[in-house]
């Protein structure tokens, strides 16, 4: 967070602006807006000391009095209501601190027209900027688009690193994490881990794969194609996946979804099979939802702070924003989502 | 839908405008719009035309053009995901239709200063109206100081009818709905029917009690306060409450839970106890949320149109919107939420 308290040292306040002019803060603040009751000669040392420092206002400070609204514009894509909320709920704390507005705009990711679509709804509701939730946001040539149109973003994307490519963004390592998980089936004895994906056009279904393969690989086990199966981010793909998982003749003993939503799935294929989970099967998700600790059993899960992930990123973005001139790209951050062990996991039964 | 089509008969169009003054709709648009490429004599008459019919531009239509954003609030205070997805969803679909955005704005309803924060919204951010879903919409004080402010609102209200009390709303026959949940039961056999509360403070908590209620008395089944638990909308209170009324040594052989977040609740805990859903334990919920056909069993429940109510709601806003001036109050349109039998109720056993 060093970066927000560099930014506010670099950049002269309002407070900066009174002591310079000899004035209070809210007649500086009448002068930035405007507003009656402030006499000619101290309009004039207030501008002049305007001018002196550089001085610029805070957009989300100058829109609480005037007339010009201010709002950011969070585009997402996603089925999952656990965790559109809690984007939400963290681009939200951060307007509400700076004074901003927070249009919503679900959209069909794999619309053609989407880049218009996003530069209209951004020229229609004068919006300061945008936080694009995956899969949007890992469409770089709409990301170029949107730039291009002068439009100032912030994506959230899954990478282990930061992907040094000028954009502002928020990363995930999921890779690590699905890594984890998959390490902790291992651990417990399973050697036959089923694998459902999420959906292609997520960057993150991709990396959890990856993490997923990479743990097989450092463990010695054979990765068995027949245990993986394609799906989305859903109950019903999982529901689905499992149920052809589980009618193989060399079943597989665990079972790791990509999201909460597939583990959902999975878990309702176990118990409508008659299973007992955890002994006839193990299973894991990931991020955390709000399921994953009301299922019976509660899923093992990656805890994905998907809220604070949305809550940096709108931070970021007001960086954006408020960095006018031209300059050295700002650094981005990243988080790992941690694994979380509940009752969902436990070692396999013996062979007979 | 006939008020609408009946407004829009009332409401003299664009193309009224266009056929009066012998142009053609672009044109139109573009004297509305003070758009360039219209000759002064054509422009005199189109003007004309509109002083003649009292033609009012559509906000919307117009906000597509012009420089002034058009934006409509949702306000809300409800810890379910899926029910505040599905009101989004509602509410964005006739923005979309309208070329309004959406600006959200979850809050605490009992926060004693929300006049002033909604207030302070609208204006601060120029919204053309509020959509209030409940427990703010049934706050009579902070409606009536809202529109004392000239704000315009609909309000989605838990009503057997419409209230009649000049505003604009959208009501919601939970008691009706909930009587038939508890008569199902009662026709399964089941007479130890317990129930669980949501908040207080939502007007459809007590609705649902109602139903509960009267169906009981119309089957001459004796109300058991030992059956009836105080909590809030919540799985956390379900599953609090469930364990409390299978502790009892008259336990219950059903439970109705006031929405399908305290259904969860008490399928965990009847689960937690090794209980077998339904046969030693029948459960309701109400909502027809996805959990409630992604459990295990699915839940039996009351299907309320979350989706479609939010869209009627948003109608009726723009109604509100449109009409400037005095007039008699529009009608306001009901639902009425339907009984969905799924596996989690059954007869109860035979007693031993």
């Amino acid at each position: 967070m060093s970066i927000t308290l560099e930014a506010l040292v670099r950049r002269p306040t309002i407070k900066d602006v009174a002591e310079r002019a000899q004035v209070s803060l809210k007649t500086v603040s009448r002068v930035i807006n405007d507003e009656p009751g402030v006499q000619a000669r101290t309009r004039e040392r207030v501008q002049q000391a305007i001018a002196e420092l550089g001085y610029q206002p805070d957009p989300s400070a100058r829109s609480l009095r005037s007339a010009q609204p201010y709002a950011l514009g969070l585009v997402y894509d996603n089925p999952n209501p656990y965790y559109v909320i809690a984007v939400q709920a963290g681009v939200l704390s951060v307007c509400r601190e700076t004074g901003y507005g927070l249009q919503i705009h679900p959209c069909d990711s794999s619309s053609p027209t989407l880049a218009a679509e996003l530069i209209d709804l951004v020229q229609h509701s004068r919006l300061a900027g945008l936080v694009l939730a995956p899969p949007m946001s890992e469409r770089n040539e709409l990301v170029t688009e949107l730039v291009a149109h002068g439009i100032r973003l912030v994506r959230i994307v899954s990478s282990a690193a930061d992907p040094q490519d000028g954009s502002a963004c928020v990363y995930v390592d999921d890779r690590d994490a699905a890594y984890e998980i998959t390490e902790h089936l291992i651990q417990l004895g399973h050697t036959r881990i089923g694998f459902l994906w999420g959906g292609k056009s997520h960057g993150s279904s991709w990396e959890r794969y990856k993490g997923y393969e990479d743990a097989l690989h450092e463990y010695g086990i054979r990765l068995d194609p027949a245990l993986v199966v394609e799906g989305d981010y859903s109950f019903d793909d999982g529901f689905r996946g499992a149920r052809r998982l589980l009618a193989l003749t060399d079943r597989p003993t665990a079972i790791f979804g990509s999201n909460d939503e597939i583990a959902a799935g999975v878990l309702a294929a176990a118990k409508s099979s008659g299973m007992n989970v955890p002994y006839d099967l193990s299973i894991a998700g990931f991020e955390d939802s709000p399921f994953s600790k009301q299922s019976w059993p509660a899923l093992t899960t990656a805890k994905q702070a998907t809220q604070e992930i949305a809550q940096h990123a709108a931070r970021r973005l007001l960086q954006e924003i408020r960095e006018q001139a031209p300059r050295k790209p700002l650094p981005n951050e990243g988080f790992s989502p941690e694994l979380v062990v509940r009752g969902s996991t436990a070692p396999p039964r013996p062979k007979a």
